[in-house]
């Protein structure tokens, strides 16, 4: 659904122009060891497996079924098998996956962990908004925000105090409460190659959609390429963290110190009990309850309520308690 | 005790005046099904279940012994045999009590959940401060904060940076530390209509009293119509979270990420581990003490060790955890 | 390795010139049962039990063997047995430790839990950044952030929006995410004697070393003596609380919302859960890995991966759970 919402990923990352396909090679000598490019374009923007888009590069790590004209995307891939597939028209082979994504994305993107970030802002009523920002008449911003460039804020939100927001679509009637933290970098990161050099560039963004509540001191990263999307009509309590790729659907209770690892999709009416955890790329349908302090490792099907960690059906945590009790300790 | 502590209401919240019992009508017919006022008043104030003012409305949803001269309130409620009852002079009944709840307030009182909420500020000392705070000429205030209207600050405090305090009274010797929000909106709204438009109004303050410490990055939020309370001489560790309505005795020692949960109260001399949890709603007495990571769920009486999830008797946690060992993998 | 790291600790906490051994009683009466000064000298710094400092005081409860000159040294201790040992040429023998510690320390320092704390900021590019931090050119440094005295930023961090550094030295090429607070005062104080106005006075710093990452709405307390460091090339992801005097090696990588306690002495190629919290003062070998929502309360050998709270083996925490499963609900 959400993941399906279109964006215009040039507004919150400034693209260098010209780089087309032919011209990717340079300073990545070490990094590709191989390319057909059959039909070149210049690069417009990135793909992901959820979503390809036209003219774009897409790193592929396993074949997949592509969704998009063949020609109007190119593959880097670190698998000699794709690599050698007929059927793809532009493709590069290299190395490794992750320095090849971080080093061609630095190089056509601009964002906020890299130095050459840049942005101009004006202080209106207390607070720093970008110029190229674009904030409905009707929304009310307080104090010692700072609102970056390209973020949409819809029609009567309410914005409270020392709220950053960056590569974020807001849409309307949402509020955002004091200090709260939205579209910062993904915790994206490559294990054999760590520290803030060698981060994986998160040139995605978040999306809150209508009437949702964010509470105070929350961080909700945006996605790596795509949406971190929060549905409708939530309530998201204070001290929450969600990561970036998250899908959260509509009618969400998410309790306070909550955290929603990387990649996790939940379905509409999720009740999340405080200080609960859910590991990353995880499935949870609709309708879930999750007990306070649970953590979720597994997908969850709907109308599901777990509690405990490993989280289980809560019927079964109340008689392991209950037997705790029995053979424990009594 | 705490919520014995009075406070004008009208400081942190603009009252629309001339509002009394025979005006609620407009626009609530949906909502007010029928009505009994024998002594019209102006609307001065809202009471709660703890804490019964003079000129006001309460909302309830079960009878209760009622402390205050029956002419001076008015009672709001859904439940029929209340609305029968004839010793309530002035009672309204309603459809739907959260709904009344919210159309009533919003009505009554600005609140910073709405857009009609305003207030000025005068930058002093790199610091936002409405021009209707009151602040000790001797308590300082770092770079970045903001104080909100009828915000009242002791002597000796220190504010430190980026510090959002609203809707609150800080009594003296208290130190904030950075980035913390104190009385920011509790998570308070009906599961059943749920979104930032939906919103339970919450109209109460946070109340800090003397001589305690407030860590980094924490969130004390304000209660819905009363006080939430942290007492004398307290130790609040970072990241720390304090919802709605917490009464928290003095003394208490409370490590880095707990969560208290709405409406619990706690006695004196608390002393909790870092990562615990308290369930909304229970009591604990003086003198407990919460290992870290637990999740207290019932109410804990006086001199008590617990731990564990959910938190039992310290004693029976440790031999729950040499049986594990015994006969679960060794 | 680290706690050698020097630093001046009289850039980051304006000294009182001028006390010398000799001059240390006064307004001590009640605090200072007896002394022996043979070798006079203006105190210059505070040592530790990790790290020993020329012409500085030692506050000891316990004997250990001083790595410096027992002339260069002034000891305060509680311990009778300790101020009658020969050897010392400098002692002070106190009734109170603690108050002791704070009532000298105070007596001697500046720091930001006291009301003559002062520094003076200059408005940079809409951050506040005191005139006696020392920025690298090629920093960065976003909006509405607050650098404090003393501190170091080095070349090419990046700083982003509404972070609080105060006390610190930041290594180069180290990025802190938004709402990020950095060398705030470490959860110091004696249970015996709370509160605001009795707080343990923490003079330390915080030691950020080379191209390390730190997420948003985090907090990494400053030690009380030494150094709170964290080591090159790590990655920490959202609202994680380190203490006081922790040390995390090289290549760390702690998932969101994971807490060190105070006194943490962790090795290099951690990696961390989401939620996982470390008890005080414990010791972590090289590689260890620990599970999302683990408790870690005693020392762990290098090469380990534990789960669980309390920490174990995560074979057997799986033999656990295989176990609850079979014996507990099925």
């Amino acid at each position: 659904m959400n993941t399906q919402i279109e964006f215009d990923r040039s507004v919150f990352y400034n693209k260098n122009s010209n780089i087309d396909l032919l011209s990717l090679e340079f300073n990545l000598k070490d990094i590709i060891l191989d390319k057909k490019i059959n039909f070149n374009f210049e690069i417009d923007d990135i793909s992901s497996l959820n979503c390809q888009r036209k003219f774009s590069l897409i790193f592929l790590e396993n074949e997949i079924s592509l969704s998009i004209d063949l020609k109007k995307i190119c593959i880097i891939t670190n698998k000699k098998e794709i690599f050698l597939n007929d059927k793809y028209h532009n493709i590069i082979f290299v190395k490794d996956i992750n320095l090849a994504y971080k080093e061609i994305i630095n190089k056509i993107y601009i964002h906020d962990d890299l130095k050459t970030y840049d942005d101009e802002f004006l202080l209106k009523n207390n607070s720093f908004i970008s110029k190229f920002a674009d904030i409905a008449d009707t929304a009310l911003i307080a104090n010692n925000c700072v609102i970056g460039k390209g973020v949409k804020i819809g029609k009567n939100c309410i914005i409270k105090n020392n709220v950053v927001i960056k590569n974020s679509i807001i849409s309307n009637d949402v509020i955002i409460s004091d200090n709260t933290v939205i579209g910062s970098s993904g915790f994206g990161f490559d294990l054999k190659n760590m520290g803030s050099k060698n981060l994986l560039p998160q040139i995605g963004i978040v999306y809150i959609d209508e009437n949702t509540y964010i509470g105070s001191c929350c961080t909700i990263d945006r996605a790596k390429i795509d949406i971190t999307y929060i549905g409708k009509n939530s309530m998201i309590d204070n001290l929450v963290h969600i990561a970036h790729n998250v899908v959260v659907g509509n009618f969400a209770c998410i309790a306070a110190q909550s955290g929603i690892s990387g990649s996790v999709k939940i379905g509409n009416h999720l009740i999340s009990g405080g200080q609960s955890g859910f590991a990353g790329h995880i499935t949870i349908g609709d309708n879930v309850t999750v007990a306070a302090k649970s953590g979720v490792t597994k997908n969850i099907k709907s109308n599901s309520i777990v509690a405990g960690f490993p989280a289980i059906d809560i019927k079964d945590w109340k008689k392991l308690k209950i037997k705790e009790k029995k053979n424990g300790y009594k």
